[in-house]
């Protein structure tokens, strides 16, 4: 079959609702995208659900399903892909938790659930309290990951993911950490259960005479003295987006747990320190870098991921959302001077929608495009969430997108002969 | 419930993409059809996927999906369609394989895949090898197809669809024969690898000798001294579709792989040896029949096959597809004078696409129309891929445009009550 290339532009939480702030529009209508607006008229658009119509997805689930995998089957908890995002390789019967360093008090209660948004000296925080060996000889990895956040892998005989874990809900603070509990009769759910509490009182002794804690003690900032577990998970066997469809695919992102989905699908990962995952992320070196793995390096198919879209819906920032459009457009631009549209299509999606006034992920669809070459073209003209209602893409699911890019490219198996 | 008549015209491999060599348009975008542009305005329109968006089939699967069915329950194979393509009806236990007759030297290497694409002595050469009696007792039936394809039947005792056959793979030649070998631990599967290896030898000894093959070898052609096999299946248990819905149902084909899929879902299947399933079939011939099995005999659901529009996708001859729409078109017209709208609703669909570009099937929806009496209209009034994006059948699937026409013509039960 025919091979062509693909760039898939990922905006996380692009998608949004008419907003008061911008005269009834959403972000993406009120910008000024005459890329966007070239890619819609050069294919097939519409607002795509990333599972099914209403259905809110963070967004580890949200990329799970553009990269064509059904979270149903391969997702068990968020600690996997946590582990995979601090560069922990998993194995058969890891059990894997997002982490965040917390402050408790000598009664196990939560002070503050994120150390104050502590930044620095968390690797050194980890590195203490990493490679511990418990009790029935499990050993403990802990690596940090960006601010407060952390991952944490039980590695040992026996265990599961089927327990309760410490964290006692995002919401308030002033509550104690749980004591875990197994969530099934198993002696390996009863086993971890221990492990974890045991790990939690161990790691509380160390942080809190760390000198990073003394420090900070000083300083009047929260300490860092526990690690709060919850999303236990163990890998399920996921086959590689290469062993599917035997496609090279290459992730660019600055957020590291997107980096670390894509690595778990097999997707190859590269990122850059001015990658930020935010406003400031260096956007024409990501161009330049997803340029060059198509034009030079030969990938198949290139994922370039920015998240500050999503930032500003979290934040309640419409005019930021449109400026980050704004920007993003003009990259467009940038991209479409040094890539032929004829040999490499160019999609642009998002993992969900996080509407400014809801501050949150919703489960309306995105506004998804794919252009270029011979993909069929619909009447859709310009980019926004109203016009691309009337779209061909309307109401698909992400895994369908996913699939029709696979079968631009070239890499799906014909069913039947 | 009022009972309907409707008549099913599907154009094999009709979906295209935006095409070059016609200013950017598709095949049927360009193709002047009067008669089509005059159904979608008396109707319903869209692009249907045979089973999802991107994933592309078969033919045997697309007209599976088309004729209501779910190839995931009921396809095993290609060789139990061959049979009944070759006219043998399978028997429970019996296996089934697609064949060519091939050329192969005395180490069983392959020489040429087809024999030279044989097109004469076929019936004799699988006449000389019919009705052979294996050493277990196992009996063969062989019945030749269409130029060098020959359908292939085990019958015996404790038979398996689980080996391996004895193709060495469709793109080379000069690789030998596969010796079967069974796919699980079966006694069956290691006794039908033994079996089918058998047959092999044992036809190969009497091809060599035939006359027309010697005939053959005189002219320097290639000789039909073997049969290689592929896809072994056993029928699975299908319900007809007079059983599910009681509906007597006809399809007219030149095609023998179309007509044998009919058959295996219990639609009876009428030819002619005009109807050459390329692009000098006899067309008014087909729409005779047609039209015939409507006002005289009856039948309630009539599927007319055309097969050439497909083969000028794979042989990227994007005007003699548009002209082969035309010639369909000007049939439709004929049509239209001789049947009652009112009283047999006309629908028009594909199997598959077939962009010429690409020379193969893809997984692009499939442009659909369902007209006549009482449908419903939507805004779309000329046929095409692009106009049809906006049709209201857009992105459905093949098997939901049969439960619409089994619904139109009053042959669908009412879930509760």
């Amino acid at each position: 079959m025919r091979k062509k290339q693909g760039l898939l532009m990922i905006l996380d939480g692009l998608g949004d609702r008419p907003n008061l702030e911008l005269n009834g529009m959403t972000p993406l209508e009120i910008a000024k995208t005459p890329n966007l607006d070239f890619l819609a008229s050069q294919g097939m658009c519409g607002n795509v659900y990333p599972i099914a119509p209403g259905l809110r997805v963070g967004t580890d689930v949200g990329h799970l399903h553009i990269f064509g995998c059904d979270s149903n089957k391969v997702y068990s908890g968020r600690g996997p892909i946590e582990a995979y995002s601090a560069g922990i390789e998993l194995m058969p019967g890891d059990v894997a938790f997002r982490g965040n360093f917390g402050t408790i008090d000598e009664n196990y209660t939560v002070i503050d659930r994120r150390a104050g948004r502590i930044r620095e000296g968390t690797k050194e925080l980890a590195a203490a309290i990493n490679g511990l060996i418990l009790s029935d000889g499990t050993q403990v990895i802990v690596k940090e990951l960006t601010e407060h956040r952390v991952a944490i892998v039980l590695r040992g005989n026996n265990l599961s993911d089927k327990i309760s874990c410490t964290d006692p809900g995002t919401a308030v603070e002033g509550e104690k950490l749980v004591i875990p509990s197994p969530l099934d009769d198993t002696s390996s759910a009863a086993k971890t259960a221990k492990n974890l509490w045991e790990f939690t009182m161990r790691s509380y002794e160390i942080l809190k005479e760390h000198p990073i804690n003394k420090q900070r003690l000083s300083k009047e900032l929260y300490v860092a003295n526990a690690v709060i577990t919850r999303g236990a998970g163990q890998k399920k066997y996921m086959p590689s987006i290469k062993e599917l469809y035997n496609i090279k695919a290459a992730c660019v992102a600055g957020d590291i747990t997107v980096g670390g989905i894509a690595q778990l699908v097999g997707i190859d990962y590269f990122s850059n320190e001015s990658f930020t995952g935010s406003f400031d992320t260096n956007l024409i070196g990501k161009a330049d870098m997803a340029i060059n793995l198509i034009n030079e390096k030969s990938y198949n198919w290139v994922v370039m991921h920015i998240k500050a879209t999503d930032l500003a819906g979290h934040d309640n920032l419409p005019i930021a959302k449109k400026d980050m459009i704004e920007k993003v457009d003009s990259i467009i631009g940038y991209i479409l001077k040094k890539i032929d549209l004829n040999k490499c299509y160019i999609a642009v999606t998002a993992d969900h929608s996080t509407p400014c006034e809801v501050r949150d992920h919703t489960g309306d669809g995105v506004p998804t495009i794919i252009a270029g070459g011979d993909v069929r073209k619909d009447s859709v003209n310009s980019a926004g969430e109203s016009q691309f209602m009337s779209g061909s893409l309307n109401n698909l699911t992400a895994n369908d997108i996913f699939m029709l890019q696979m079968d631009l490219l070239g890499f799906t198996e014909k069913v039947g002969s």
